[in-house]
């Protein structure tokens, strides 16, 4: 009998927005593996740290950010390698993962490596953008409206298209791409409507509004622009 | 002092799929409210119904499902005064809400009405979008892959061009647009690559090939289409 791989979504960073299926998990694990930038702390691990068992095995995958995807993939080849060897032993594995481990999150990396070989379950979680959302205290989408979800580095083109096109829009991954991001939007008169959020839900939390968005900003940070277009009363 | 309003983000159905945060939040109110339709038992009241404490004053809003706007936001006008006297007695309401809040959630047109008079809180919850992705085992979105998310009842050419231009797509409340919304897809050459998943997380979960899915679908359903452009190996 070889044992479970869990991905385990664990929401954008306040442990009581962990599901109560995700602490459940991380508790019955018998092995836990989570990402860490090499000679930092995990922040995965950090927001579950109070309800990992003492004495569990961890293994801990140490993947650089580089420019080359290489030297990640690399990282991620070995880290599936150690997480099938306890699966092979028969122990259930939990895959520590910020947000929801489908949407942007590492989890994808250790799945497409393992899902075809070992049972597989995904706990969903919270993502940045529902977080972001609920501590700016501004509704993103309702009735029929459309959302668009953009990274950063996309060409400022074809950003603009997108953001003209749906009603509410989140761009993720702002990072160094900040000032030219505003500039798309002050171009459409929609710097009023934007918001601009960093680690939602975390103690360093902070929400501007988006002239006041340092630059560069730091890679966990957000723009949120709701067009209200659709009025919902 | 007045009361707190609280939305409450149930997630997608499963009671597992709460947090800690909401579930806290239920057990702890004095008072709690929730939608339902009108002569129906509520779904999202379903879902909280083991955390709810015996006794807590309950407010049920009667949402009827027609056509014209005005009969619901006459249920929610009424709604709101009800929560609204709770509040001003000092109690705290908990408002449960499926899904997340601020994501299509029924919690924003008690927002809308109470926010500016009430010291209030957003606490996200699982997006069914999270849900559907996890519930079929197929990673949404990853590195700088964009989302578009879309209501079933948008204009087919919109549709259309929204589809061409995103990595994932996420087609809500298909209901009775599933016959149309299927041959925008086929005409792209993507039916391959869409699931259609309905209920997820709960015992009546249905995924299904977009080829099977069945015509009209229910409202609580949607077709995922991952177009994997973007090689995340």
């Amino acid at each position: 009998m070889t044992g479970k791989l869990i991905g385990v979504g664990l929401g954008p960073g306040d442990p009581d927005l962990m599901t109560l299926k995700a602490a459940r998990a991380i508790g019955a694990a018998q092995v836990i593996a989570y990402p860490a930038l090499p000679g930092t702390a995990s922040f995965a691990r950090s927001i579950a740290a109070d309800l990992i068992a003492p004495g569990v095995h961890e293994i801990v995958i140490e993947v650089p950010m580089t420019k080359s995807r290489d030297p990640a993939q690399a990282a991620y080849d070995l880290g599936a390698e150690r997480v099938a060897e306890a699966l092979e032993a028969g122990q259930d594995v939990a895959v520590l993962c910020e947000g929801d481990p489908f949407f942007y999150g590492s989890f994808m990396y250790l799945y497409a490596r393992l899902a075809d070989r070992f049972e597989t379950e995904v706990i969903p979680g919270i993502t940045s953008v529902s977080a972001a959302s609920a501590a700016i205290g501004q509704p993103l989408v309702a009735r029929n409206d459309t959302l668009a979800v953009l990274p950063g580095p996309m060409d400022s083109d074809e950003m603009a298209r997108r953001i003209d096109a749906a009603q509410a829009v989140a761009i993720l991954k702002v990072g160094r791409h900040l000032a030219r991001i505003r500039e798309v939007l002050d171009t459409r008169g929609l710097t009023a409507q934007a918001r601009y959020i960093e680690r939602a839900t975390l103690a360093e939390e902070r929400i501007l509004p988006l002239s006041e968005a340092p630059d560069p900003a730091p890679y966990f940070s957000m723009i949120l622009v709701a067009k209200g277009s659709d009025p919902w009363l």
